[in-house]
């Protein structure tokens, strides 16, 4: 079964909201097998409703329509739904019963518009709304199925979960959709799609398998998706892609599971019962910042120093003066002072540093906006490694973060 | 004039990931008073991309096409922009230097992939791409504009704010639309909706001025707008309307041009020529990032600690076990003893410190999970300030942070 997702709302048009229903109806019409080929967003205009309505259900199986249910004079999309389907609209009792119900349990007088969210097209199958006052509707006629939901997130999103997925699963054919997501980091999309190499050798010919490439800041996802006819035989393709995959990039892959690279070293220095310290100067405490993000990470992270004015770098973590002045505080010296004082100072098995130009001002012909020195310090070893992140300086900082946690999940998994 | 937003690619239908680019686009469009009328999103189809381009284009007067101009296989939005409008491919030479420049900087090999990056449909107008290497495009006919922008958020935002709002300011016809944003923080969207009253004498009651209340978890931004017929009359409007809004809330508002409460409190400690320094536990580095987030932080911020092991606030900060012992690490005086011992070590004007649970697991019964002291110190005083951030880790941390920074906006400007 194919689906489209009609979302309804001026608020939407004006980019005052941004629009987070499709994604969640969409994301639970895949996991049943419906795939989703188009998603819609329209105002709140008689006119273009009623067009939007007839293309879709014009096109495919399933229509998810969602905003413009609400009890005031520009929800308008219950009138068109009526139009649409040339019905009236009739008092539907139990809605009545549970509006009458919540308005006793808050206390509140039930007024004319109250009771009018009760009224529904006739003949519609009406979809219970646990959470509010607005009932969802289901038109169901040759085979295709036309849902009307609340856009209230929390109504809407207990509605698909608890009536409409179970219901799409008894009435879908059998067809299966398996995604499988890895994230690389530390070498670019278009390397990557070179080091991946042919991608038949992954996705096979047969047309069921595809793979895609969703590049940030932070890296590049590869997502593998097979629409296939039954769960065994999808898993196989998953397997194969992502086995072919390993073969060609595994040393980039950091993540299977959508789970950030902040996670990946939190699970590794608990494996291997270290403690991690921090030296930031270019990078102004994001590492920390993104390594205190992980709940328990106080198991393992003992602290950090923020070292934006020099006078801390010697202070803090006992960088001499004269190294910085002889080589600059930006420089693999400094970087290496600054990793090593840190697991001193901190009394930690490992630091990482950072000392760099994040711009978008500072820059030398000798030492541009961009440059960065990632340091790493352990018992056995301290060296730099130098980086240029460019002259966007969140960029930078997203960037020079995710290099340095990347340096240390590598090191600790003995990579190269 | 009046737009359409077409969005491509196959995460987006998945759910994978929530489209901000259609928001961030309507809301552009719509400050230069062209109103989207439509918004669709379809995948990396190539008959349904077709079949979007041909129903926006006969609808509207501007189409911006944004997603799938990337360099691999999965991205074919020019191939259809070329058959859309039956053009072939040709090398733009000033894109070609451009990504030979950036791949020179990065230190990376050119590849096909990248010279094809500069391929662009023969007679369009080249959009340049100042953050990274595919180029957008402008096709015009008929007084029609298609653009085609790259998926990359902070990629596409750049060339709407330099290059096509610009140019469409110049293009559009008469009727004017203007925003105004005030930021507030310290204060929630009930509480303040109450103490601004009657919204009648804040919008009038002409229909031109509308006020909205977007909460967010750092505040709620409070918008108004008008549409009007000439720009002195909104002018009028807008300044009328702030006028009344600062005369009921002035002291939660922190902004008046979106700017953030981090570059506020850096513009305040600059005036005052002061020097800051931070020491972190709960936060863990987000407050000092957030500092140095802003280009010139330097000038004024010496550094932060991040004293996640109770060791390293009596090491670097000089708080005393005992105190420790006596009170626990998250306590007033422990609070207050951070801020004092950062602004002794760091050898700063003022400091600022946070010691709380930001959860999810930790909290004991006089304790909670969501508790957070904050504090201050100068050389005329040191106190600590408690706070309750609730039980979401990510949100704890926002939340503290900008608790933080609000408190050091008042101290700076002496409100209470």
């Amino acid at each position: 079964m194919k689906a489209e997702i009609i979302t309804i709302g001026d608020e939407l048009l004006i980019g005052q909201i941004i629009n987070t229903n499709q994604a969640y109806i969409a994301e639970q019409l895949n996991s049943v097998g419906i795939s989703c080929d188009r998603m819609t967003t329209v105002g709140d205009d008689a006119a273009v409703i009623v067009d939007a309505f007839t293309e879709a259900y014009n096109r495919v199986d399933v229509v998810c329509v969602t905003g413009g249910l609400g009890p005031t004079h520009d929800d308008i999309t219950k009138k068109k739904v009526c139009d649409f389907f040339k019905k009236d609209l009739v008092i539907h009792e139990e809605t009545l019963a549970h509006i009458q119900a919540l308005a006793q349990k808050r206390n509140i007088a039930m007024i004319q518009s109250n009771i009018d969210q009760a009224l529904v097209p006739k003949d519609c199958t009406v979809i219970p709304n646990a959470n509010g006052t607005a009932p969802g509707m289901l038109f169901e006629q040759n085979n295709k199925y036309f849902f009307v939901l609340p856009g209230v997130p929390f109504e809407m999103k207990d509605m698909i979960d608890t009536w409409i997925i179970p219901f799409l699963k008894k009435k879908n054919d059998g067809s299966v959709v398996l995604h499988k997501t890895m994230k690389t980091t530390g070498i670019g999309e278009s390397m990557l799609a070179h080091e991946i190499g042919s991608i038949e050798n992954i996705i096979g010919t047969d047309g069921t398998t595809t793979l895609a490439f969703l590049p940030n800041p932070l890296g590049t996802k590869l997502r593998i998706t097979v629409k296939d006819n039954t769960i065994e035989s999808a898993r196989v393709k998953i397997q194969h892609a992502e086995q072919t995959l390993r073969s060609k990039v595994e040393k980039y892959i950091y993540s299977d599971d959508e789970k950030d690279l902040e996670d990946v070293i939190g699970v590794l220095l608990k494996e291997h019962n270290y403690t991690l310290s921090t030296a930031e100067s270019c990078t102004g405490g994001l590492i920390a910042n993104r390594i205190t993000n992980v709940s328990g990470s106080s198991e393992y992270f003992l602290g950090g120093f923020v070292v934006y004015h020099n006078h801390l770098k010697s202070r803090e973590l006992g960088v001499p003066e004269k190294l910085i002045a002889d080589h600059g505080a930006v420089s693999q010296e400094v970087a290496e002072a600054m990793a090593h004082g840190a697991r001193l100072s901190a009394k930690s098995d490992i630091a990482l540093s950072t000392t760099g130009i994040a711009g978008p001002t500072g820059g030398t012909p000798e030492k541009p906006v961009g440059i960065c020195w990632i340091g790493y310090s352990d018992s056995d070893s301290t060296f730099a490694t130098k980086f240029n992140f460019g002259d966007n300086r969140l960029r930078f900082k997203e960037r020079a973060s995710q290099a340095a946690l990347e340096l240390l999940r590598r090191k600790l998994l003995k990579m190269q």
